[in-house]
């Protein structure tokens, strides 16, 4: 019989690219952590026993034959948490309309619950990060896109249709901005994801003919942020604009919402050092002053585990 | 004694011109109407005088000794529900840090609430108007300011300092808008309010030499409007550009709050034949379809009484 912690949620944090696995206790401790490719096929099921098989390399693992009290998966798209299915995930299509948590619950006999990955990242920040003691917080996650969650006197707020805290496509420059993937144009995803730091970075590289990073041997948002550390104009200049949008949209969900915190997650938070300064202009010289003066911004602070941590705080506070 | 209702809210509207005041059932029925000058004086306690008077008003006029259940007070600025204060009232600014509430609780013997205006005229057309039936909407009053308020799940969202909403304050054109009063730029107030169709049409009439309003005995939002009812090329201009802007303000909070309803009010509603158009386009370029597709874009019902239908809702809410 098992020796573990009894009432472990399994959370997953399902990724275009790798599913993420983990148990975690009420107390928001990690003890088992799973790792693997996301299925690529047409075929949601290959979804569904890419998490059977996580949860029986934690069986194995653990030596554990029961203990888990629930499946939480964190899904890129839009959820519909009350029927457990998803509504729509870009990357993963296969997924569109597909009962997942009933499909969980059938092969693995626990309850199980679905939610969005940055609406999850948000409740894990308010649980064990930045937004300890908070209850109302925005939550954006500068990743490939942007992704917005949204925490309003403790509860998640996700619209009516599950779709809310699009953050990464509400627009800051209407006219100005480059098309978006969404349709629309100049969405702060345009200015603020890692994709469009390195946009930038290649649109205006004929401008700084000196910059290191016509050297690079791969340009990413952390190559162009190194060399913007290291003094390079070139990437000086794109993380001063990146922050000069950001802060305008933060400065709108500051006058919309009021809330006690920002928190900021993502890949491109590592940047921090090189946009700080223009964001924080921003929402001194456009929000509230009221609104501007109590608001904290603050960086993640779980990193990767954001979503899985959301996850099971989410299965705990909802039996 | 009396023969009226029963359990009537004497609600007030205190604007930065006019006060008025009504006596509304629980059923919306507005019974006693009066209005009278808002006291431009620095003393808070000739606005507690202003209201007591039209309660003594009332009762003068009713014959009612008694029948009234609470007082219900809006007010233009940012107010603390809890503790029925005005936080800051940039128009009436003798009221910042009054304790509103209880100066009228000590002089007419009733429980009495405040609560911003904006909001107000969101519970109101909830209740009376476009939004019955709703749960979670966005009203924006579109008068010489533009003010929002937000209704979740079928609560009031209004922030940790009871200044969420502040939807005239969102930017959409950050470099190319003019300056706002709030100390931003491109701020939607700056384009959709009636002070800006004025603004706007001055600074273009130039292009229009041609142009009816250069006879307008006033330039209001009103005549201009009339004006491009009747084919002017400037006043059509003037709300294809209002209606753009606001379409692009309007994405946003669909994008960010995925509400069922935005209700649209205040005095240059009545523009909407010519502005609607080029809104609802910016919306479904720039609005996530599934979004776009849920929410209604809706006239306010309830005209200059939403705010006093939503003082009176949310007394009879909070006994």
């Amino acid at each position: 019989m098992s020796e573990g912690p009894k009432n472990l949620i399994f959370a997953a944090d399902l990724g275009g690219t790798h599913l993420r696995a983990a148990t975690v206790d009420e107390r928001g401790t990690i003890h088992f952590r799973s790792k693997q490719n996301t299925p690529q096929g047409t075929d949601p099921n290959q979804i569904v026993t890419a998490v059977v098989n996580a949860v029986g390399e934690y069986k194995n693992e653990s030596g554990a034959t029961d203990g888990l009290k629930a499946i939480s998966l964190v899904v890129p798209g839009t959820v519909n948490v009350d029927a457990g299915t998803v509504v729509k995930a870009p990357n993963l299509p296969c997924l569109d309309g597909f009962p997942l948590a009933s499909a969980l619950t059938s092969e693995l006999g626990l309850p199980a619950i679905l939610e969005n990955d940055a609406n999850a990242a948000a409740v894990g920040e308010m649980w064990q990060g930045a937004a300890r003691g908070c209850r109302t917080i925005i939550c954006v996650t500068l990743g490939t896109g942007v992704g917005g969650g949204i925490i309003l006197d403790g509860e998640l707020w996700r619209g009516v249709d599950g779709a809310a805290a699009e953050i990464g496509h509400m627009c800051v420059d209407p006219f100005g901005g480059v098309a978006c993937t969404c349709g629309s144009r100049g969405c702060l995803e345009v200015f603020a994801s890692a994709t469009a730091i390195v946009r930038m970075t290649r649109e205006a590289s004929p401008r700084y003919p000196d910059s290191v990073l016509h050297n690079a041997r791969a340009l990413t948002a952390q190559t162009i942020f190194e060399a913007g550390l290291g003094g390079d104009e070139l990437g000086l200049q794109v993380f001063r604009r990146m922050g000069v949008y950001l802060g305008i949209g933060l400065a709108n969900l500051i006058n919309i919402l009021n809330p006690e915190m920002i928190v900021i997650g993502g890949g491109v938070v590592n940047g921090w050092d090189l946009f700080e300064k223009h964001m924080l202009q921003q929402v001194e010289e456009r929000a509230f002053p009221l609104l501007a003066a109590r608001v904290r911004i603050e960086r993640a602070k779980c990193g990767d585990d954001a979503g899985l941590l959301g996850a099971a705080r989410l299965a705990i506070a909802n039996p």
